[in-house]
């Protein structure tokens, strides 16, 4: 895989999205807006700092940040056509004092207090009244246009890449370490800025029903489950994929364990479309479980949004209903877990369509074989 | 060199933390304090995952976690002889009632103001009077412990593994991302679980002179300043050095600002001893390079406490001054920045002793050449 070229993705265009978040501040009756999360910040601007903050109000829109990010700052919000100033300051305290002067005469004025430290918050409500930001820019940032799509299914194809190539060496006796290490690794070759979140290789009866685990130095033996939770990072945009491999012959019960979970993977794959219920996606998963006998295991819910972050809106689980729509991205990943006799999930990334779905995920999951081995 | 194997270090003894916040609680009139801070639950406990709360009460210490994370929780606290209970819960709101229920009948209750959210304070304020935690964990986990240190020299040691495997391939007109790959691929190999930070390598006259320059597709080229920042992760615990490489020989002006920085650094790293202050040894750098007319070119702080975060306390700058104390580790990394002609940065990890420094660092760095290359 020739390695990715950020100049030869669809440029971001960040123009449009000011002006959506100032069409929802003001029918909130928002006046200014502070917005601190940096995933965020580079939704609105483009800029892939470590500190910056976004002042926006109906006519202005300012990035604040530090001398270690101005020229960087500069040139990023000139890539992606941002509107607005860049203004480089040398302390926190500075940044404060300048984050008031741009709120001066502003009577109606949100942060955003799920990000800010109460500290913080509490230094700056001295000088300004706030009102928490009403997830404007979490809703906001769900729809992704054609180039934040595309990032994502870059990444998707690099995470796919990848597995694809160090999934044989799974028969060789491997550390769960070892093969953390070559898909990282690979990653990075492709273009990848690095990987999605902490790469997951979890096996055996014990660590592979560990949802997060972190992989150490056990090595993978015949008869494992072996499950890799991978995913790549690309300009920013996340993929996310799982698939869990079987080491040898599946036993009886793991291959009825693995049928369940593709099944149940299934059914939520195909509850998902536009207008859905984000409680009824994750119903059609769990409901395949209990048929199967399977849904006490299944103890985490079906599904996440992905994009900036690996994990935002909307998210696919029994509580907080939420009506999908077009353009937004989520997983699908259904699993059960037992200490002992081990974990199987199986994990997708679509892109939500008005009749259904468009997987950015195209690694095979028909069986829980190798893919160097012929499929039966 | 050997993966490293946790098992062969010293274990990490958690046990006297806990009596010495408890003792500086007292001193500071708290009988309870919530900690959320994941480094310091990690420094408390030894548990390591993305999800939980201390509880520290005069006679109790309880761990709050979710679901993912029960078991190795578990695991986590027997390793590390932690006292106290695990307790897992389900949802944000079953781990905040929890909360609420340990802190039950305390009446001076403190939470971490700097780290928790305002939301994430304001709901538990709803429920419990809360005051800021007045950095009494920062402060503790300044000093390591022998189990500590022996966990930042591995890192240390790895990272300068990688680095003299990667440094001749400097010279084969690399992008920087490629050294970036070599070097982060090599620190797992060693056993590391990661790098400890994103590895800076900044090249050729505009991107060496950004500090937190991010590897880019950039090729490195005969003339170039490379300054690579790299450290790996250990079980928790980080490394930090910078060398700068020049590919070719030096220009005269190359070879002044090197030995400059240079002077400046070893200047900082005489001035590091228990008692000192620590806007001392940042005054120690700055002068040096005041004296060379390079002053105006060191636009960061000189250093920065180490440990289970990768800046932490003490930090060695020009503002907040500290007193030294043994057991302590600090970075020391001067370094001059002019876009156009480049950069120097050049960073050792110490840990203080009673009359001086004890250096975590070997790389050589007495001239800005290849280690492979003979030295003049």
């Amino acid at each position: 895989m020739r390695p990715v070229d950020v100049t030869e993705l669809p440029p971001i265009e960040v123009r449009p999205r000011a002006a959506t978040v100032r069409h929802t501040m003001a029918a909130a009756g928002l006046d200014a807006l502070l917005v601190s999360n940096l995933s965020d910040v580079r939704w609105m601007t483009g800029f892939g700092g470590s500190n910056g903050w976004v002042v926006l109000t109906s006519d202005t829109l300012t990035l604040v940040t530090d001398g270690r990010y101005g020229d960087q700052a500069v040139d990023q919000l000139t890539a992606t056509s941002a509107e607005g100033d860049v203004v480089v300051e040398r302390t926190i305290g500075e940044i404060r004092s300048r984050l008031v002067q741009l709120t001066a005469g502003h009577t109606s004025i949100a942060a955003q207090a799920q990000h800010l430290s109460h500290a913080e918050w509490s230094a700056l409500e001295d000088e300004i009244a706030l009102q928490p930001e009403p997830n404007l820019l979490r809703t906001a940032r769900r729809r992704k246009d054609a180039a934040e799509l595309a990032r994502m299914q870059r990444a998707a194809e690099i995470a796919e890449t990848a597995l694809a190539d160090v999934a044989p060496m799974l028969t060789d006796e491997p550390t769960e370490a070892d093969v953390r290490d070559e898909l990282e690794y690979r990653m990075r070759r492709c273009g990848a800025d690095g990987p999605s979140y902490d790469t997951i290789v979890g096996s055996g009866p014990e660590q592979s029903a560990r949802p997060h685990h972190r992989p150490n130095r056990r090595r993978i033996v015949e008869g494992d489950n072996v499950v890799i939770d991978v995913g790549a990072l690309v300009d920013g945009y996340h993929s996310d994929m799982t698939r869990t491999f079987v080491i040898g012959d599946p036993s009886p019960e793991q291959q009825h364990r693995y049928e369940a979970v593709l099944a149940a993977q299934l059914a939520g794959l195909a509850a998902v479309r536009a207008g859905a219920s984000s409680v009824a996606v994750d119903g059609a998963c769990r409901s395949l479980l209990d048929e199967r006998g399977l849904g006490d295991w299944f103890v985490h819910g079906t599904g996440h949004g992905v994009g900036l972050d690996i994990h935002e809106d909307p998210f696919l689980r029994w509580i907080d209903d939420t009506e999908l729509a077009e353009g937004e991205v989520v997983t699908v990943e259904p699993g059960v877990y037992r200490e002992g006799s081990g974990g199987v999930r199986i994990e997708d990334l679509v892109t939500i369509t008005a009749d259904g779905h468009r997987s950015l995920t195209a690694f095979p999951k028909d069986s829980p074989c190798l893919p160097s081995r012929p499929t039966t």
